[in-house]
């Protein structure tokens, strides 16, 4: 059975109800955001008015549309969309984004239309995303049905789900401007009268573009057949969920939100563990690994090395590491020979590394390429960490060596993370980023994602 | 009895020993460093070669000296050290800064010197930093002993303590470039012969220049004096502490990076806690604190408001804070009807304030300075975080209004967060800091960072 977002995700022909000519309206900005990302299918906007907007043909009724175009998106208020939809479905029309908002997220009124769409999709056999969602995204073929000014959206291998418009508004506009990782596909899940977040890990279970799914959720609209799902999808990909309502606190505000009615915090969390999703309990976790996941592979292990200019970050990252569960494993006797062989004769090398005497006796680019290539090499280590000194009087070395190394050892992640100047710290990112190598600001950082890959990698190689 | 350290913090004459007129060097950018602070003290710079060094006359023997210069900074190899100091000992000067490595951190050699130098200090009645410290800073006097070329280190309410030479040298050079607040003193303790954590923390406990007071450290040399010393001071002050070796990975880094022995770590804490000492565990909390214990007064209780432009970050950000002991409490009849009247009716007001429908209503602008307002003005309300929605393409509000705020009501912390626009995150960043108003990058942040404030309010406040 063919799931049914593929059509909403790789759309040949796409409505739009309510388009606009005026700029900075949603019915615009719609249309500038599916041009500005190159959408090589067929475009049929409808306003009354007729004409043109932004050079397309514009359709002044749906009646006069063609017909068995795949999806519609509608963006007229709340109260004539159930009237756009019956006309859509007269003209073949099956498939809808709801972008507005005003259903039953805002009151009584609001709730009865939404009944009323759910009552049409049932007796028309229809499908649709929201009412009340930021909209969808799918990079790989250009296509995004959202009403928020983002322009191009860059593409990447990871894919979000959210039951929130945050992230597919400005969560994603962080991302964008940023970042240096983009996206496969985006669902913002609105008030879910059809489409879900089961649809959705499904359809991105089976996706070839999408190599990890991170999801947002307040609630389970099928609680079991997402498990089902999870269990199956969570051995081909990692899938990294954040859920709300872990607290009274957040559960309340969930309830003030979305409606949510959350289950007891510890059954959900036991369910998804089983199920091999590994949740996280940060919303900036959801950039920070997504990060990661879009340009490293999974570290086959909880073994970790770092190089750092400082005894006393050693010290405190070693600490950090054990609480998060990472190993710092002893290396290879003849690793830490080499080791020492570039560092003074006074210190005695071990893991993690204390960079700065080496760096001192061979300079920085050479200690940390000699000091990251020997712990890549031990076999006990599945992850490196570089606390790259950088600061500009004492030679701030190019980064090409980190990408050299992650080339040369492909299968071991390599998280950056920083001590000194900000300005040499924002040349890393931008060098490294684009060229796959993520960077972190604050030097947990690089670890708190460590741990969530690892539970990623555990998940997928879990027993039967 | 005068604290030892008042003539290194305020000297109104040093000799710098190994003085060099060779750019890079040590004993050059120590006094590149020190004329770039601005200290109007007397400077005397003694190399064999005489001459001058940056404009200033060179002494070219110790014993051409004048008596009682108030502290020596003495840049020579290890070996050189003990004749050196006796030479000023014998010149009257009483206090000695000890930069260079190559003592007991080093080798048996290195420590026997360290023992040579312990002799002379009981002998001839001396005191001294390091060997092996990275130096000590003084904004207040424009002094700083540090030979990492650092230049002008800009001044600031809060003073840092640390057992490690990365404090002082790629830390600071960060919180110089990418942030905006700065430090009263600075003190690397390195070695500890004779100047230790519990001097430091005597000093900067009566210091009128330090408001609050940060300490990384992996052992204690004095820990009942460093107790004693902590209990009284701590109610003056805030006094936070990073102490690595809270897990034997860590414990087993502290003992390769200074041969600390540390105590069970359990009964370290306790101790510390019950003397009003704030313990923490993250590297980076050193700056992230520092900013807002820099800018900001103590929240008077965990009572915490936040508004952000989306229900699933109030939802997060909930459970984030209960699991930090922040309580976000409900608000008076009389608030919650004033944040409803900016806002469309549909929605249901209250703490913590989902700002979105209301910044559709009356604007971006209008809705965050109102509801700040609101939420500032409740007798429960300790601290409030604004997570600013910003997209440059739905327009960004001059930030000048949280300052007008933060006037207004001097009294509650306002810590600020983002959701959008990198490019208007930095601008905020950039406008805020320096009028006082910490930002933070991650939502998170600010919340772990009250947490510790209000932890620091509450050991203030603590009974007998």
């Amino acid at each position: 059975m063919t799931n049914k977002l593929v059509p909403f995700f790789e759309p040949k022909s796409v409505a739009i109800i309510g388009a606009s000519a005026a700029p900075g309206k949603a019915g615009n900005d719609v249309l500038v955001n599916i041009l500005a990302n190159g959408y090589a299918g067929k475009l049929y906007p409808v306003n009354p008015k007729g004409g043109q907007i932004l050079g397309i043909d514009v359709y002044s009724s749906i009646a006069s549309l063609p017909r068995d175009i795949d999806v519609a998106v509608i963006i007229l208020p709340a109260a004539a969309t159930v009237k756009a939809m019956r006309e859509c479905a007269d003209q073949g029309i099956k498939r809808f984004v709801l972008s507005s908002g005003g259903f039953a997220e805002v009151d009584a009124a609001g709730a009865q239309i939404q009944r009323e769409i759910e009552t049409l999709i049932q007796e028309r056999g229809l499908n649709a995303l929201g009412p009340n969602t930021s909209g969808h995204t799918s990079t790989p073929v250009g296509f995004t049905s959202t009403f928020f000014p983002q322009g191009k959206i860059r593409g990447g291998r990871v894919s979000y789900v959210a039951q929130t418009g945050n992230f597919g508004t400005h969560t994603l506009k962080y991302i964008l401007t940023g970042e240096h990782f983009g996206v496969a596909r985006v669902v913002g899940l609105g008030n879910k009268v059809d489409i879900d977040e089961t649809d959705a890990l499904e359809y991105l279970g089976q996706d070839p573009e999408t190599t990890a799914i991170l999801i947002y959720i307040e609630s389970f609209k099928r609680p079991h057949r997402f498990l089902e799902a999870a269990r199956e999808v969570t051995r081909r990909k990692p899938v990294v969920l954040l859920k709300s309502g872990a607290t009274e606190s957040g559960r309340q505000a969930a309830i003030a939100h979305t409606a949510a009615m959350a289950s007891p915090d510890r059954i959900v969390d036991g369910m998804l563990r089983q199920a091999g999703v590994v949740r996280i309990s940060e919303y900036s976790q959801l950039v920070l690994a997504g990060k990661a996941l879009s340009m490293m592979p999974l570290p086959a292990g909880n073994g970790v090395s770092f190089l750092a200019p400082s005894g006393a970050m050693l010290a405190v990252l070693s600490d950090y590491c054990e609480r998060l569960g990472l190993h710092i494993p002893p290396m290879e006797p003849a690793n830490v020979k080499r080791l020492q062989d570039i560092s003074p004769s006074y210190i005695r090398m071990r893991n993690p590394v204390d960079i700065w005497p080496a760096a001192l006796s061979v300079g920085v680019e050479a200690a940390y390429r000699d000091g990251m290539e020997i712990v890549l090499q031990d076999p006990a280590v599945n992850a490196v960490v570089p606390v790259m000194m950088l600061t500009p009087e004492t030679g701030v070395p190019d980064p090409g060596f980190i990408v050299d190394l992650h080339k040369k050892y492909p299968d071991k992640p390599i998280l950056v993370a920083f001590s000194g100047d900000k300005g040499a710290m924002d040349q890393y990112k931008a060098a490294l980023e684009p060229q796959g190598i993520p960077t972190y600001q604050e030097i947990e950082q690089p670890f708190a994602v460590l741990s969530i890959m690892e539970r990623c990698y555990r998940a997928m190689n879990r027993p039967e």
